[in-house]
């Protein structure tokens, strides 16, 4: 039983690029927002798991891009967490504006210590997220 | 025969995350310095290309993460282009320290022009990178 | 009679950097989101403006830093218009969390046409932002 | 007895925005690549005193724009140390393409431990720079 989480953005004059869209690896920077507000709706906080020296450290991300977003624009983020492992987990992400699709995306991330060791993901995440 | 090229990035502070190190939209904003370095290295400019009104739209991109760069670090992208089609092509990325493996990426490009239509490959840029 | 906005930030882990704190050319950008949304609260679009060839382009820009913000941080941006000239006006921030100051800035900007000749401002903006 | 440093600066098309030119907000980041290669130039990591924890936060910064730069420019930044004095330094900036100005901007640094407190400016660095 997934759970889906919707974030929005609107987009900065510093996101756009001289060809008058969204430069591309801003979308990035917006899947994380969406990540940060995917943990705060189901009770996480991923600045708290930081503060325990719990990192998810990203391993892959990959984006495709449907149609540009452009300043001032109001893009909806869906976000939820199709696959869960051990110690990673992924996160896809469905970018809209009304009817049109804007960009859709997938990152694994990794739960590791400060070290950056992989770690188990901890109980309080796998029962929050899952 | 595939050309190769190979650029190399000094790590702005500004690009460090909380985390200590690069935050992983900027191997985006890198890759973007490696086709631009790539495109010149072989007689090609992608700005004089935009003043022709010809354009390269993002339509994917993926990378994954091998192990993380750092403030000041100098880091090296290997990049080519394993694949072209009618209107596409697509650009490979291998970024190292050394022998240290940082990341790999790829992503394909649509020729458009203004409007965002899809065109041809300009016969200037097959001859060029191909 | 000064009319005064208040925006909301929640700071991202991209602004961050390894020292753990905002990287401080963010401010500035945040001091765009403040102007576009002071626009707006006015009732004044400055998308619309762009795409009627009326243009902002910055002259300067001074930040002043007192205390540092953090990643999911929600900072609050004060700003208003305290001088306004035949063809620039000027922008003020005051950036705080609760009673604390984070921030303060300035920036000028002079109205142009498409090639980036000075103009003087629109009625339109004029009579609703003093 | 003011030394100088000269850094150039490949314009990313990351770093331009909608109107064509560099976004304002990346001059600062242009600055801190500036400080970078000022401090290497002259004996000093700044890496390296990080890595001791000592660390230099931005107290406050300013901007003059004076003409726009575009992707793929190359963009000289002549820096240098107009003032220092027992906790804090001040670095200017000139940016130029030939004969045309840029851009001009200062920034104000305090060194401070780990904690955040100001301390008296490392002897290492006072021998190298000034």
């Amino acid at each position: 039983m997934t759970k889906f989480h919707k974030t929005r953005i609107r987009v900065r004059y510093q996101e756009t690029d001289k060809m008058g869209v969204v430069y591309y690896a801003n979308y990035l920077v917006w899947f994380e927002v969406a990540r940060t507000e995917y943990f705060k709706s189901f009770g996480l906080s991923y600045r708290d798991l930081e503060d325990k020296e719990i990192y998810l450290m990203v391993a892959s991300v990959m984006c495709q891009y449907k149609s540009p977003a452009r300043y001032d624009d109001l893009v909806s983020i869906r976000s939820w967490i199709p696959e869960v492992k051990n110690s990673s987990l992924k996160f896809a992400y469905e970018l809209s504006m009304g009817n049109k699709a804007i960009a859709t995306g997938e990152s694994v991330h990794v739960f590791t210590n400060k070290a950056g060791r992989p770690i188990r993901i901890p109980e309080e995440v796998t029962k929050r997220l899952t």
